[in-house]
């Protein structure tokens, strides 16, 4: 499972993101801006999950879908709009990666429309929106509980060689 | 459903958790600040959802549960402990009352203790901790989720006799 910010501006909000993969179990995430530089994501807000989260950055949404879709995943955006499906309809216990967008404009057209499905967090409030990185937690932790119903947490999906090569690389960062 | 937070200090984290209520449809919020006065929660940051949800104030932790409890509600709070449920686990499509605990420390000992049971957010990351407002919103949706499955937004519980008189509720708040 990944997630993919696409032109996040406020560094909290990407710490914040960041945050909710780490405590999902999300190692990799993808950091797409075409409109504005890569945000500096201060040591301090972002602390810990930085140095968790493996991050990859791509100037535009071809191709980091492109690179995404080669490693075998189904690329879902959140958008909202009629033909999007509910979070609960979705299958997620696949190779998934989740397109998360701008705090004011969502995911851009160009993300959603090149993506492979369209999701939507039912809501019943007269606000009718989350904050990013609650929206994601919110569709990571619904994976993650597939997850724990399919048996897929059960076993490590690394090997234990796998496993001290992270944990070397966790220990050489600040 | 219900959410109940306790000695919540940060204004902008008491704003958040209001939005993630809002959004998973949540009317009424109870506060217990048995340690410090009511956060002034700044008209600007909560704009919206301090609108739409309901708050009552509790000085203490028996005030406010004893109320829910007359009321029929069951009360979960989240707390770290070997004897937490998974939220997956937890029937929520009963009338839950769901407590969240200072961005520090979590929930207080006595309300974890006088709670008729604890549930936590299965979590896999090296953190092992979400924003407050994030966890919430993880338990909330999970709980729209379980109401969706089972069918319970089908029909408003609202009467239209209700429904009007919430409509002027809200029309004469700022």
């Amino acid at each position: 499972m990944t997630v993919v910010m696409e032109n996040i501006h406020d560094p909290h909000n990407v710490s914040a993101v960041l945050r909710s993969c780490d405590a999902a179990g999300v190692m990799d995430v993808q950091l797409i801006y075409t409109d504005v530089d890569f945000p500096d994501i201060g040591k301090k807000s972002s602390a810990s999950a930085k140095k968790w989260v493996e991050l990859r950055r791509f100037k535009n949404v071809n191709d980091c879908y492109k690179k995404l879709h080669e490693e075998g995943f189904t690329i879902f955006a959140t958008h909202l709009e009629k033909k999007a499906k509910s979070l609960f309809d979705v299958n997620m216990t696949k190779k998934v990666a989740i397109v998360v967008g701008n705090e004011h404009e969502g995911v851009s057209l160009e993300a959603a429309q090149s993506a492979d499905g369209i999701i939507q967090i039912p809501m019943f409030g007269m606000i009718q929106s989350l904050n990013v990185s609650v929206a994601t937690a919110v569709i990571l932790f619904e994976a993650v509980r597939q997850r724990i119903a399919a048996g897929q947490y059960d076993k490590s999906k690394y090997s234990d060689m796998e496993l001290t090569k992270l944990l070397k690389t966790w220990a050489m960062k600040e």
